[in-house]
């Protein structure tokens, strides 16, 4: 695995800041003499991030679909769809009209006018992004299962491992939350470029395919070269052994032993799994440290030093596990997995507040992998004992095959019909 | 008011940019033959923008509260507070727990530890912001009226202008999106910065206030020198004519006409507005630029020619006026309210899918001025007689007093106790 560089000096910084914050505390006194923290004015991150908004992709002409391997970008709109038409070709024409409208999308383009010269025309494009840069807008289309049933003739071309996800242990699947002909990730480093264009895409769907269900979920850029790795909303660390190396794409990730159009594809597994943040909040540091089997603020294995230390399953003290066997990480570890690994590419989501007032949050949970299998295994096991089960539901569920990206003049899955 | 300065060139890079978009169209023909459109690979905006994450703003000692004249963050999270409490002090520690809280926030930094040396301490941030820059944050604090009933013995010293809004032509409100006796504005260009200060200010006010309603928004930075204006999902510009200058600021936006306590701040009134947005993309353009009274692409009033001309409401065509007089400008000019402004400061929304699968979406409307009668009297026009009117529905409200910044080793509103 590629170790991402460190920027030493930022991360001295960093860590300044946070002791300083840890010692300073709050200082809050008896009514009428309370005091603020001590600390004043503008302090400067030494770690000066910038976003560049006018990073654009290509679409065509690329050997996978833009959104897998891509730098994870800020933000995320996914959503599923329903075939409504059961006709073959209008399910091809909505795929061939999505690729021409991402190709234009991706680049920063509208897709279409959005001032058209008759007054009593309706525009084709709705406008929002106009003037905004492409922002490293990334449209990443699925098929679901559904695709491949009766309704369109091409059962006999269902990828070799596509199937509805089985249930799984620990499930508390809602129905409105599951499943979908069709899936659209769109991530881009502007919300509001993500949102036009799955805005734009599922008014192009009418009304052949409905929308079924959604998730906006956002995020710090992923772990990479020279880059921190981001932190899901239990304030843990959330990447650190993900696959970055091509050769681990090649093994894992891209599909290459099925039938000619779905090679360079990839298998997408999407799960809404809501953190029960509140309670999580309220827990000690060292449960939720065995819960992981990290620890919180750098992230080392409870075995280890430093972040990217490989986790030692085996090390004990008095007789116990350092790493509890159900901890996350052990569970989760490739080691542990007969070296199977998936590539997660998830965001952050908050839905605001529930019923009862609590804050309603989770991990929209986005893996690529060649076999769904992999995923399968994983959740079966962790299904069953991870610790960290009593802090999450998996609410939401989707599979689906992602075809590899058309060729300039052509259109996604071209091949399939 | 302040011109903007436009990047020329960006501005004419980006219409080249719409022109091919338009231009060239979808192609889309026969089953089998189907062709996404020509343009290929990565073309690069020209009006390359980025964000500078290390930026921030100081909280302490200013004259006015962050987060009203800053310069608007793309990301907010809006949440209101109901107090549990009816104890004076209480209130009290918590305004001065939050100030000192803020401050370090808008630092980037923690509120505490993030990982206590003792395992059974629970953390006092939650951590999902650790490493992350301070990415512009800003937090805004609120009273509402509530603050100035029986409970906490400050009705004597209520805002002169501050009581619930009053009913309002066009209301549609739902009683779980109104009101709250507090309200948190945080805003930022790294939504996990936001969701984190918010997060972690609700788990401060704990038992002592209960979370009441939120909204997250997005949008592009608004209107201001060399910047274009941000759009709504309406596709339309929205912000054209806002308050820039700082004469206006204090002409319209910071009270100095009432108790000490008082001076320097202002009142916020929140609206959410959804917006019926799959109905408006239906509408044929020349009935949406009727409805606004500007055309959509450039912005431009119907009776001129550049986004900042300003609007001639006496315009006629034919006997008819230009510009209609129930269109949204026309109702809402200064020119036509006694010269009133309002500092608009809102940001985009999407709440997913609603119950029939439609898009979700709207205004999350807020707005800053030294009297909350300049709303009303607005809204009461612009409810009775808008064209949008058709299209909008305003489904949550509030309002609040925002009390000028503290000073160094203060905290907000002090000086009310």
């Amino acid at each position: 695995m590629t170790k991402p560089r460190d920027d030493a000096t930022a991360g001295l910084s960093r860590r300044a800041l946070l002791l300083g914050a840890a010692g300073g505390g709050l200082v809050v006194g008896a009514a009428g003499g309370v005091g603020g923290a001590a600390a004043v004015g503008a302090v400067q991150s030494a770690s000066g991030e910038s976003i560049d908004l006018a990073r654009s992709y290509p679409f065509y002409g690329q050997r996978h679909q833009p959104g897998i391997q891509t730098q994870p970008q800020r933000y995320t709109v996914f959503m599923t769809f329903d075939m409504v038409s059961d006709t073959r070709q209008d399910l091809q024409v909505l795929l061939a009209r999505w690729s021409g409208a991402i190709a234009q999308l991706m680049q920063g383009r509208t897709i279409g006018s959005v001032q058209p010269d008759r007054t009593d025309a309706v525009a084709a494009d709705t406008g929002e992004a106009l003037d905004l840069a492409p922002a490293g807008l990334t449209v990443t289309v699925g098929l679901g299962p559904g695709v491949f049933d009766r309704r369109f003739g091409l059962a006999g071309k269902r990828p070799r491992r596509l199937a509805p996800l089985p249930g799984l242990p620990s499930d508390q699947l809602d129905p409105a939350l599951t499943g979908g002909d069709l899936s659209v990730q769109a991530c881009a480093d502007d919300p509001q470029v993500a949102y036009h264009a799955i805005r734009d895409l599922a008014r192009m769907a009418q009304p052949t395919a409905a929308t079924r269900w959604t998730v906006l979920g956002f995020g710090r850029a992923s772990a990479g070269p020279g880059q921190k790795t981001p932190r899901n909303l239990m304030g843990f660390k959330d990447g650190t052994r993900n696959i970055q190396s091509e050769a681990e794409y090649d093994r894992f990730v891209w599909v290459d032993d099925d039938a000619a159009w779905t090679r360079g594809g990839s298998y997408q597994v999407v799960r809404k799994i809501r953190m029960n943040i509140e309670n999580w909040d309220a827990d000690a540091i060292g449960d939720q440290q065995h819960v992981f089997g990290r620890r919180k603020a750098e992230g080392e294995p409870l075995s280890g030093h430093g972040e990217f230390d490989t986790p030692d399953f085996h090390a004990t003290k008095g007789g116990a596990p350092v790493i509890a066997p159900t901890s996350h990480i052990a569970l989760a570890a490739h080691e542990n997995n007969g070296g199977v690994k998936i590539l997660r590419r998830g965001y952050n989501y908050t839905d605001g507040l529930n019923q009862f007032g609590l804050l309603d949050a989770g991990l929209l949970f986005v893996a690529y992998m060649n076999d769904p299998a992999h995923f399968i295994g994983l959740q079966t096991k962790l299904g069953r004992a991870d610790l960290l089960n009593e802090y999450i539901a998996h609410i939401g569920s989707g599979v689906f095959f992602v075809p590899p990206a058309p060729k300039q003049g052509s259109y996604l899955a071209e091949r399939l019909f």
